[in-house]
């Protein structure tokens, strides 16, 4: 049987490149939900058998909601993660190409990549109005539906091809080393036919209560068996201020021996201890050999 | 003189509403800004005395942006923390108000209001489009200009005055205990009228190098002195992956000796420690007596 892979839509987006890197059609049908929680749920509800979202420095979504959706209200853990590197491109209408920088009115594109632009955006066109929309996909549609205007999109080389618009200019993002990392879900353990050295273990650790030092004391077992984190962020729980849990994320399988010893020590102390997710971490830039596109 | 206070606008946001409420006219002159960029760059080139950002759970920007911008881009000190409750209103014109709810099409909001209410939405409007505006007094605005649509907005019951809409229902958003911590920055140091117990110092702490272990040793500098930690977050440095600072926020002023100790001694380990503010925390609900509106 075939698996269906959900991910954030439309197409053309940097989600659905990340799918497609992950899960290469026909072996996958690949199947555009238009947010987040729709995505997730379609595997917690069995519809899909994978998910694809992103989860840090994303583009087409926020990284909170992936985060907020995995730990409260889904049963989904995660399988696999992709670094993926993002370039923006500045996208024109071919009839409006030739207009001079400071004739531009408007300019189209996801919240988050318009954050990443900023510094671009408020030196070369500083005058022009900011418009929000779902995707920087979506940003690109509006661009090729309103020809007679003066309106930019940021968005991808892809957005432009599919929308027949020009690429006024190639890497505007603020940071050359601009990447995105997704994660895919799902309820079954996944064999990977690619290879990486890399694995890690998602953590939700949730302390008994606050008081000086519980991190401390949860880090500590991680510390002493030099098992190293690579990401850690205090979180509130939603049941009222100045009550946190903790998302850690570890590069250690769980089923090693030192990262099951660690997760018992901090279940001693107290900790509440939810493994989200041990996983292999895949990078675009060293998988090209690998994956055929 | 009087101090003029850049805000995140337009009017009729929750960070107009946070600026009034440290700030109240007419002893402070409040200038809305488009975006947090703006915000905080008038400050720092002294067009304005005072920012006030939102920079955790925000309604009508990203946290990301604000520390990105307090980090990476401007010279601006914390200098106090207001915690505004939220609560999140579904507007609609009064020409739709007798529609039936499968019959509202499109509703408008900011995304992370969209964000806070999803699990509403979802059960209550699963068929309608959800449509992005760069803040939540925009979207009401849009539903004033077009009476003839089965259009609604999420926004403020400020809001729903201002465009004269409708409050279709109260409350919608998805967790009771919602709130927006709002920041205000300034060159100077503020004198505040206002009482507090807590007092808050924001540290950015950059390791060495990644090595296991290293934020152990961080941690033990504020565990051993009893100097709890209310927010701790690494990021990434933007210089490439793999690279974090950490972002933490202890609940003890900066000219304590134990805190002075504590950056002693994380200096002394090879870490580079910038204190980005050392401030009164005020809570709004605790504040209704001190300042009349």
């Amino acid at each position: 049987m075939i698996e269906t892979v959900a991910y954030l839509g439309p197409q053309g987006t940097f989600t659905h490149e990340a799918a497609m890197t992950l899960f290469p059609e026909p072996a996958t049908e690949l199947v555009a939900y238009p947010s987040i929680p729709d995505v997730l749920t379609a595997v917690d509800r069995g519809v899909s058998d994978i998910a694809v979202v992103p989860v840090e420095n994303a583009i087409e979504g926020s990284v909170n909601s992936t985060l907020d959706w995995l730990v409260h209200h889904v049963d989904v853990p995660i399988i696999g993660e992709l670094v993926y590197p993002i370039t923006h491109c500045l996208l024109v209408h071919p009839l409006q190409a030739k207009c001079e920088k400071a004739e531009f009115t408007r300019i189209y594109s996801h919240p988050q990549a318009i954050a990443q632009c900023q510094l671009y955006l408020r030196k070369e066109h500083p005058g022009a109005e900011l418009v929000y929309t779902e995707s920087t996909a979506k940003a690109a549609e509006i661009i090729h539906k309103n020809p007679d205007h003066p309106w930019l999109a940021i968005g991808t080389g892809r957005a432009a091809e599919l929308n027949e618009l020009y690429i006024l200019k190639k890497e505007i993002q603020d940071h050359p080393n601009n990447y995105t990392r997704f994660i895919a879900a799902g309820k079954q353990k996944k064999v990977w036919n690619q290879s990486t050295d890399l694995f890690k273990t998602s953590l939700q650790v949730t302390l008994p209560s606050d008081y000086p030092g519980a991190l401390y004391q949860v880090l500590a077992a991680f510390s002493w068996r030099k098992i190293n984190l690579c990401h850690i962020e205090s979180r509130p729980t939603k049941t009222g201020l100045g009550n946190y849990y903790f998302l850690i994320d570890t590069e250690f399988p769980d089923e090693h021996v030192l990262m099951q010893g660690a997760v018992a020590e901090i279940e001693a102390l107290g900790c509440q201890v939810r493994i989200l997710g041990s996983y292999p971490c895949f990078n675009k830039k060293r998988m090209k050999t690998v994956i055929e596109r």
